[in-house]
């Protein structure tokens, strides 16, 4: 899967934190291995790569406030996160680790408010997926209030890549996520670039999320969000850019020959009216595109089937055209060209040299039956419930529905007093 | 829930097949209770209500044929599906029987393709759930073949209703269902108009679904759909209509005027490119709109979750607001609202008197946590896989996911060996 053919009765070969072998079945000496999984009537593909999403920050807000305008939802959600103390963000990342593992996601793009960092580091210790951690930086707008302190994180950076750059095995990286063009001066973008290109870091942004952007940016800038970031020098093949559904033809072009990639969010973007992306257009003009979840508190879903599945109906109704995005386009955005999206390309499709990041689903099911094309099965079909094994790194982190080496009853405890003093604090 | 308040720590009282209490589980009185469920932490709601399906045609046609236009899929559908001998109908009954109950489904309208009535009836024996069973009738365009055989059943209809109307205990309702104003002409609806009044029977037909039908209905009659059969005398406050995606004010006023129903199909609809029902309007005019899935083969899930979250993203999208279609409104849609657009005003509510179809979910899920609000937790967090107990007509069908009183593992593999056999024939 994942940009190649299907093959029937396969099998793979995991050494160490890789995957050394793809084949048949009937190819494979089985002699010597310390392990072997069978998979017989299962769907084995690459794990779901989720290129945009909050969980330090999210799990704690999910379904806290719903049908609301945005402004006034980004508000209330910030006064409440700003507060969570590094206990709080511990439960709250490990409990999203275990939803993503139980959902088939064995890599992620986390953007968050950089206080964070440590209890994250922790949960991805106990939990250990592929993550790629950009820190949160923002000086004006609602987040004006830790101005001073991203100005001093930024200018000591060298201490966070020093500390959690390319560690466990290669797994957790670090990247620079200057919050969005309504929430980050010019000054600071231009310091995000110079910080990212020193320490060879990517970077991930929101950009061009709604109207209200395409607004302030206007009003404050005379021009339009991509257009801006890129007058700055900012934008480059390291940018991951989130949401990006309110493009013109010109904002495509920049977005092209730039090489900035796209993480498209269709879930989150329709819930909170946020428009959507061009994504014929803007595949059209050769940008990566991966499909993710943003974080819990806007769609409320750590679930790739749910996107796949969403982006497939939206862009077939937005599109008029019953033909575009084919259920094999959907299972790529969500799994190598997500990775791409990310840079994280060592991860995403099944061939030897790749990451083992490995799923294994079990789709005899009756909401699944028939299955007459295993894409249209995944896609259309499948849920995140038929995710039976997850594998990461060459780990096995679910096996049969149990998540390995954690205690989720306990989790789920923690999490959810966690959750009552929120409310009783807050509300 | 189902329009009436959320109790916590409630209780509820079933004798037979029906409500007799809901109260606080204080109150309760458990001696010479039967069988007591402790379903402390759980959510107990109505079951989910489909107003329009179609599984015994459709189950074995899921994921066949994607991502391609509408009547090249209606042709191979068609072609496809009148070959089904009893058999396959039986077992393909029963497989989407199964999956509705292990997707909390208890009361599902089908319009299904007549020479399916004794196999579904005796499915539903197996597996009872509450149903409306719509004949399927046609007499052109690509149904044009089954003309003869149509005319001659809609004469005999007597012997149907004798037969299976009102039977299973008042589970099982027989109703008309001419397919749709493309493919049946003017006196076909006239006829199905008078046999419905001579027995009192409800109505269940496809009416303005894509451009394609607009399209045929100016040119062969000069009008539009809607208002052709209100010529025709045919739009009644028994009449279910499913899809109306291209309504204008007109064709409101005169489903609002007429009191007929609407099932809403967001997903279908969307996957097909149908076009969008106009929500808000049709609400605002006073029209009874509930949820439903399609059949299988048009949008792959009999899955009333699915068709919730979509159904609040792509309206909130659409209507560029937010705060429109908000949660309790979403999970009445796919209960009460359900059975009122189905005419089955005795589901969908639990209050005395009410029938007991009721479900029993298990919220306390990584991805469901945390639950602070538990219609949000329903309609953006919850899976299928969460309803752990359904119960139809008092009965208990499934408990703690097993389905009751069948041999699931039997059903799916009788069933994928018709849908090989299908394959190798048709392919």
């Amino acid at each position: 899967m994942g940009g190649a053919a299907t093959i029937e009765r396969g099998s793979l070969t995991i050494r160490g934190a890789s995957i050394v072998a793809v084949g048949s079945a009937t190819e494979v000496d089985v002699n010597g291995a310390r392990r072997v999984i069978d998979a017989e009537g299962r769907v084995v593909m690459p794990g779901f790569v989720n290129c945009h999403t909050h969980i330090a920050s999210n799990m704690l807000l999910r379904g806290l406030l719903e049908d609301v305008q945005l402004f006034e939802w980004l508000g209330t959600m910030w006064k409440l996160k700003r507060n969570f103390d590094p206990e709080t963000l511990y439960w709250a990342s490990l409990m999203g680790l275990v939803e993503m593992v139980k959902s088939g996601m064995t890599c992620f793009n986390e953007h968050f408010d950089a206080y964070a960092v440590t209890p994250q580091t922790e949960a991805l210790k106990k939990m250990p997926l592929r993550a790629t951690l950009g820190y949160g930086f923002a000086d004006r707008g609602v987040y004006a209030d830790v101005k001073d302190w991203a100005w001093k994180a930024l200018d000591s950076f060298g201490d966070k890549v020093d500390a959690y750059h390319r560690s466990g095995n290669d797994r957790v990286h670090v990247a620079l996520s200057p919050h969005a063009p309504y929430s980050c001066g010019p000054e600071m973008f231009r310091r995000v670039r110079e910080v990212a290109d020193a320490y060879g870091l990517v970077i991930h942004t929101h950009l061009s999320e709604g109207p209200q952007e395409i607004a302030y940016v206007a009003e404050t800038y005379g021009t339009r969000p991509v257009q801006w970031l890129n007058d700055l020098g900012f934008l480059k093949p390291d940018v991951t850019a989130a949401h990006c559904t309110q493009l013109d033809d010109a904002d495509i072009r920049i977005l092209a020959e730039t090489g900035t990639k796209i993480a498209h969010c269709p879930c989150c973007n329709a819930k909170l009216d946020s428009g959507t992306l061009r994504l014929r257009s803007v595949r059209e003009a050769g940008i990566t595109v991966g499909l993710a979840t943003d974080g819990p508190a806007s769609h409320n879903s750590l679930d790739m089937f749910q996107e796949m599945k969403f982006a497939g109906m939206i862009h077939k109704d937005k599109n008029h055209d019953v033909e575009f995005l084919k259920t094999r386009e959907l299972l790529e955005m969500s799994t190598c060209e997500a990775a791409k999206a990310m840079n994280r390309p060592e991860t995403g499709t099944l061939t030897p040299g790749q990451k083992a990041d490995v799923i294994i689903l079990d789709l005899d099911k009756p909401h699944c039956l028939p299955v007459y094309d295993v894409a249209a099965a995944l896609v259309y079909s499948a849920r995140a419930d038929d995710v039976v094994t997850t594998i990461c790194d060459g780990r096995i982190l679910m096996e049969n529905r149990e998540v390995a080496g954690i205690d989720e009853a306990e989790i789920r405890a923690r999490f959810r007093e966690r959750a009552l003093a929120l409310r009783d604090r807050s509300l």
